[in-house]
């Protein structure tokens, strides 16, 4: 039995995580006892809601909080390598809520989302194809009601799941604009993601960047970031507006709580539609989903950007660097 | 052609609105030209949303900001005295978004809902057959998604949305839960509107009032209120929760913004959804919904409370009045 190398979290993140955060540790591997298997983890997801359940007393109805000193939980595609599992043989692949760590032993009571047919390269079913890419199809396509032509704006829009859904809104015939720091990232959503209009979130006077970029007011906020950026996109929204909480990284390293939107009567005046939503409850759905994501990947209609890195030494820094704005795409790091 | 008198606005209320910001005046009444009706308004209903319109600059999709110095704007029952437009006679009875005075000569552009066929008590159409009574209506119809067995909770319980959209959801089945202020409100919520059991939010502890009233969490949320009560609601929400946001109560008066709930990442985690809607956009449905309501009237399932007062001299007490919690049901003025 190989040894295990995991990351654990040495210390609660003050904020925004540092690399101190973390550190790798080797631990032996456990038996695989009757019921349980050993996977082998191949990709390691770095997705920035997990920062959620890095803080003591976190735990909620997705997650409990993670304990200090233990393996950081996250996403990740697994290969069976050892099955006392019924429902498992060697070599399946799943998507599973496993820990940042090489090797998995579980009794695979937990999340665990088996490829029956692995028909795509593994790695998009961490992002395109995976929770990220999902989220972006899932919120659009059952709360959006997007119709041609209207404004769909996208926030954390070169994340992870901003650069999917921003592309998929596209499909369904939206103009999309596109938020995100920088002059240089807001130029490539236009130029690499196919965004109409980008937004730069550091612009002085950002009320006068969402009217230029956004004339005709705003349908749809497809939302990654929460925070003080909700408030100033409420301003802006039409009647009937749509506004899909997906992620809300600005608040996740907040340590102090982060006041709302003060202009929430907005959606009464403009009877406008907040809508949560969690992509892995909809389990029965990702095949028939993923097959129409691969299917405008496949015609050229949906560009795929990956930040792949390697090695379990890097997923600590990889983490961090999703709230520093470093990515243009989906980040993995590959095992 | 009689004097008209009218309720000015004196001054621009500085936080909640007291007597002296309203004024009586007799005006002359203008002659009735081509096109135009002249209406005695024979009801005027108070409604603390219309707080919103006596800022400087409030003006919105809805409504302009109300003018100084010029009649205020609410709704009424009105009855066409003179008509020289096409579309209505002499008799005819409306609801209409007229300002607070006996008479009105309009040219009909405003807002106006002719009540064809008057099957109901007059001041019935302003308040459990009015835009109030059937905000709580197609609050809960369209949005509510109400389960026999969930926990509907409604604050301004005893109001005059809250005191109809209560008995409505306990009509669905629901366990109702209110929230009032103040001891005696609380007992009357129970004893006089059905509610299954009552909230004050004077409590020492409004969370554990929360958890002993709503022991398997919330399932719909009627809120009339807005502020910082939705946030305490927003952390005893289950999943899928609805939350109906009506009224702000709560944030009309401010003169400083009101920071939103903290909390509204609640949404996402809970896979819930939050709905902003306007009654008076439903007009093609009101005399469906109105018959169902006077069908739970004559069957005594829906029990009408009423804070009715007497004379133009009387509106802008009333109005005031509503932000103090003085009334149990709708208030409306027989001029």
């Amino acid at each position: 039995m190989p040894d295990n190398r995991c990351v654990v979290l040495a210390a609660r993140p003050d904020g925004a995580p540092r690399e101190s955060d973390f550190r790798v540790e080797t631990r032996p591997l456990a038996d695989v006892a009757d019921g349980q298997i050993l996977c082998r983890n191949l990709y390691i997801s770095l997705d920035a809601g997990f920062r959620n359940w890095m803080d003591e007393g976190s735990g909620d109805n997705v997650l409990p909080a993670m304990p200090l000193g233990e393996p950081v939980m996250g996403l990740t595609m697994s290969r069976v390598e050892e099955s006392r599992h019924p429902d498992f043989s060697e070599g399946d692949i799943l998507m599973a809520r496993f820990a940042w760590e090489e090797y998995t032993v579980t009794d695979a009571g937990d999340f665990i989302s088996p490829i029956r047919n692995v028909e795509y390269p593994l790695n998009y079913y961490l992002g395109v194809l995976g929770d990220t890419g999902l989220s972006g199809y899932f919120g659009l396509t059952d709360f959006g009601r997007v119709q041609a032509g209207e404004t769909v704006l996208v926030s954390a829009a070169a994340g992870a799941v901003g650069s999917i859904a921003g592309q998929i809104a596209k499909l369904m015939g939206a103009r999309t604009v596109g938020i995100s720091s920088g002059a240089e990232k807001c130029q490539r959503l236009v130029s690499e993601l196919g965004y109409d209009a980008a937004i730069d979130r550091q612009s002085a006077d950002l009320d006068a960047a969402f009217s230029n970029a956004c004339p005709d007011g705003i349908d749809v906020y497809f939302d990654n970031v929460g925070g003080p950026l909700l408030e100033r996109v409420l301003d802006h929204i039409n009647e009937d507006a749509r506004i899909l909480l997906c992620g809300s990284v600005a608040t996740y390293n907040e340590t102090e709580s982060v006041p709302g939107p003060s202009n929430l009567f907005q959606l009464t005046t403009k009877h406008a539609h907040m809508h949560g939503f969690m992509t892995h409850l909809n389990l029965d759905r990702y095949d028939a989903a993923r097959a129409e994501l691969a299917s405008w990947i496949a015609d050229g209609k949906l560009v795929v950007h990956e930040h792949r890195l390697q090695g379990i030494e890097s997923v600590g820094r990889a983490f961090c660097d999703l709230f520093a704005g470093v990515n243009f795409g989906k980040t993995i790091v590959e095992l």
